[in-house]
């Protein structure tokens, strides 16, 4: 359905950029998780408009109130709803794109699709609606720490156009991410990645780059053989992210270079855990982790809202142009990791009570 | 669920590499189409094994048996459910599978999630298991001729490890790509491929490579906007395919190099109709397919079953070597060309079923 | 999904009696259907406590606000989100309930299903759960008015207690139901109905009794022919109500008292229908609407809340005793109304949209 | 979705009486359950045709055949097909069947719905359908014995017509239902129900009437509040049985002629155990289950096919008369007991793993 994922813990988002509020309902939620909405604040700080000089000056608090499923500060194993209000409405600057579709972005297929618009804001297709997802995301962590307390998922921009990383993501730790406004992991790579930012900025220009998500100590099993492959699941999460344009997992694109004998991951003993010498599976094997390191790539295509003029059309179909407005991200890389590391953790969460679920021994 | 794909044109298949059979039930299916085991046999054909010399010489000739849902030559509306018997078992081939896991199969991983496993054959994750897919998408390409009549879905084989075909997506066609056993559509790519191919399986080696897909002609408004994007779900259905670690839509990975202003589809008008000058967006908007041609590329890793010697572990969990036996593809492109495009059919068929649903107009 | 109904038309409920509120999210409504928080609070003022002077004087206004999903008046074809704050709470009423399980209700098997209990009210087995649903059916009947604009719904009070109201269902009116606060259609048992109601009311009793519903000119092909009937899935719907205890659709257990000679429905033509001479289907054959009127009939237990003493056990496991408090309904049966006309408005709409998506001629 | 049922443990049957077969996929079955084809047949053996003389003396043998999922006399995790094949067709006695619109069938509900139908033979009306029901159920009740097992279902025949049998369901046992071919548990009434059987049948008419259902040491803890309370679901199962038209828990539609005084089951503790001194809720409070027996009637109309001159319509749409043919049921409910079982062994099935899901402690 569109608006809803997971099938076990359920998630479904609703709201516009625009409009009475945004929020999550959470249905198959376990009871007796303590969670409250400070430590969901938490989460949806990093993730805020506003947060840093790099990002949307936009000043939105994101503010959440839990309306149900917690008592006592504990889940009561019903429906969790969670609501944050919109505020800094500026609609004028919106108007017009009540008449002209911004390029690249979803005005044109809303309108084609439904018929209707929430002209004033990006709609559904806003980063906006990913709160919900955060939101939602903070009370899996809670339900996963309970099932795989040493899981850790870890994300960090990668490359942001041509300038990249170097992390080992064996050794990267949430410190060394959150060190930085830019949210990577090389230490090296964090003025040059600010500057090109704010140099795209200036101009009235945008990139875009991407996020790598590490899943460190997962369970091994998780994730079914077939159509909801724990890689697949994890390409639809990220790809459901606004502004993705490419997922790959392990070695990925690069991998097609190799042969069989040069990819193929030898097993081994380490103690009495079975490892593999090598990860270009990526920690994930017939759709199912291994246990070893869960890695994979993000690709988010540059802003589509530039301050340049452009070429466009309007809704009453005649050839236009359109000049970009508002307050936008000039690079959406740094707020999208907490939002891959979100996605990330409701797929594991959904599927690891998949798993208690289906092994009853 | 594991073994189901789709809301409304719903497909579940079933069957291991060895046992009674595969096949598939499709739920959900409209009535009064056309279909008969002939058609499904026609696509069951493109991916059976021993069609040509570059592919695995298994002689499984796959004829599929339409066991309801079907009455006079037209879908009923009730269940279809197809069945293709199991033949030239050779179970001998596989003793060795049972007490060693397989590097980078699904052998461990299968192991360690249910404690139990189909050993002799790849269980699940063998391709066999598209067998059921192909079946389902012969009948869902009926569906779509008559919802979307001028759309046409096309698959080809873009490179194979380091030779990369020089292909128009705007100008391929079924012939090009069907006229080749390699099923690429540049013309000088066919030979160097075909013999790429055979020389690592000379070796006992394989290789990988990327299938490129695209639809023409796909109507405006396909997609759901959130976790239900077009792109979304293609991602899902290309990365359930076994072997393959990417995928990637319009300008994918390589669009992060990207400015904004250089990355931006400009609209204009075309007569009544809405066009975008430049196609980075890969005919998907906000999730939502905007009639430009839909595009994209997956990833397949070279083939795990190598015939050299291997480190490896026993399932009593002791280190050991396995060398590769048994009948094998060196390289799966050329039959995963069908497969990419009977995951597109069902990905399409069940949107544009949801599409007319909600469209009351 | 626990707190989710409907494929197409799909609604998740959330919210406690006591909380933040309680609220509906509707995912999978079509585009450009008017609707207003004014017309949802039409019907919401139906349920609502306090309407008349037989049911509880609990003072809640129910005031809902729509929080996303409309624009300009119409829906987006996005998530619509529906919220209703808490009011009125005087958890020293419930005090009581923290430590003792009264009989009838879903205290104690909520706290051996999930260990864990908003004790001061009844939490999701509220009645104010149904909030919801209500608000959710006031959009989902303008969406039927759409596609079936003659279809109407009624349900009735056809008994309380044995107090058995003499209604004619082809002829039913709406007028005729909401003539009278007990929501029944028979005139002559509206004073004897509102009287027992009153009497058991005095003594700190309570009564149960039936509603039937009607659905007249309900389109021929509504439901599907095997788990997702018509009446199946009616009856899921049905029995979801609290204090529900029985469906029967047309002849019903009544109707195992005939012989099949007696029972059959003989078609007839009436100009260019086909029509039953006799109803004993109920409007539904093979689980497929015939388009005679459907009919059913539902089972409401006895308000489980009494003012007496009673035998029960205590959260710590011990025999104890304890007697009603707080304001409640002796009767839920008048607003029962409204909430089975709810449920059958929620079926009906997922299962046109799924007929419209699947009838491609 | 029309033929699926379940959540975690999903059944998506599918097969018309006349075709290749019918059968079930079952997607979502725990691995390591031991099961054999001839275990499922003593199941499917329970609800064959010919079994007995007072039932159709259609000859089918109904042998099964595991086709997937199950290796070495264990499941694997992974999908079970099964599959039945029809025999014994004589589409002679349907020829009549093509052109007219038997009464109280669903003829004419699949020809407007579908505007094509299997005339020769009911389709997936027909009780042939159900053989994928008793099959899965059999994998099911596998299942359901590891996770409870002191459960036990027991169904049995309560009234043919009007004669009532006298059972006690805490008492009632395997033996004294099988002990009869009739299935009922009252030995008082086999005599008069069979004779009441052979004599409508040998006027070419037929007879309805209850079969009754009782889940002995249940869970405590099963169901889920909302939508999907135990008897919700338990409702939409039975009503989903061909010729049903009614469902009752517990107490029922009698159960409205009590004052909630007389209606509350008190609780009180027997050793460690909370108990309640009656049963009118049916082992049910709040849709979740409380330990007490689970109770519910299930009401089956007289069989529709009979073999007196009946007014009907053409599907040409003109009046015309029809007299039944064939070899049919004059009563289903011997043949009936088995599916109700199969159901509600169905039902607790997938609740029950739904409860392992989400109860993390």
């Amino acid at each position: 359905m569109p608006s809803t994922f997971g099938n076990l813990f359920r998630i479904s988002t609703w709201g516009e950029s625009h409009g009475g509020g945004v929020g999550v309902v959470i249905d198959g939620c376990p009871p007796n998780i303590e969670i409250s909405a400070e430590e969901i604040q938490i989460d949806l700080d990093r993730r805020r408009p506003g947060q840093s000089d790099i990002v949307t000056p936009r000043k939105e608090s994101d503010t959440c109130e839990i309306l149900s499923g917690v008592f006592e500060g504990k889940t009561l194993g019903t429906p969790i709803a969670i609501l944050v209000r919109n505020k800094d409405q500026r609609p004028s600057s919106y108007t017009e794109m009540k008449d002209k579709y911004r390029p690249s972005h979803a005005d044109y297929t809303y309108d084609a699709k439904y018929g209707h618009r929430a002209w004033h804001g990006g709609g559904r297709a806003s980063a906006r609606e990913t709160i919900g997802r955060v939101a939602a995301a903070a009370v899996a962590k809670k339900v996963l720490a309970k099932i795989a307390p040493d899981m850790e998922i870890l994300a960090w921009v990668d490359s942001i156009k041509d300038i990249k990383a170097d992390v080992n993501p064996n050794t990267v730790t949430s410190e060394m991410i959150e060190s930085n406004i830019v949210r990577t992991a090389d230490a090296d790579a964090v003025e040059p990645m600010i500057q090109l930012i704010k140099d795209v900025r200036a101009e009235g220009n945008s990139v875009g780059g991407v996020v790598e998500c590490v899943v460190k100590n997962a369970p091994v099993g998780l994730g079914d053989p077939v159509f909801d492959k724990l890689d697949a699941i994890l390409a639809q999460a990220m790809l459901s992210i606004p502004a993705t344009k490419g997922f790959e997992v392990g070695s990925g694109f690069e991998g097609t270079q190799l042969t069989g004998a040069e990819h193929n991951d030898p097993f081994f003993m380490e103690e009495d855990r079975v490892r593999t010498a090598s990860n270009r599976s990526g920690g994930i094997q017939g759709g199912i982790s291994n246990g070893e390191n869960i890695l994979f790539r993000v690709a988010f295509k540059p802003t589509a809202t530039i301050m340049s003029e452009q070429q466009t059309v309007s809704t009453s179909k005649e050839d236009t142009e359109l000049k970009g407005r508002g307050r936008h991200d000039a690079c959406v890389l740094p707020r999208a990791v907490p939002i891959v590391e979100a996605m990330t953790v409701l797929t594991l969460c959904d599927m690891a009570l998949h798993q208690r679920a289906i092994i009853l021994d």
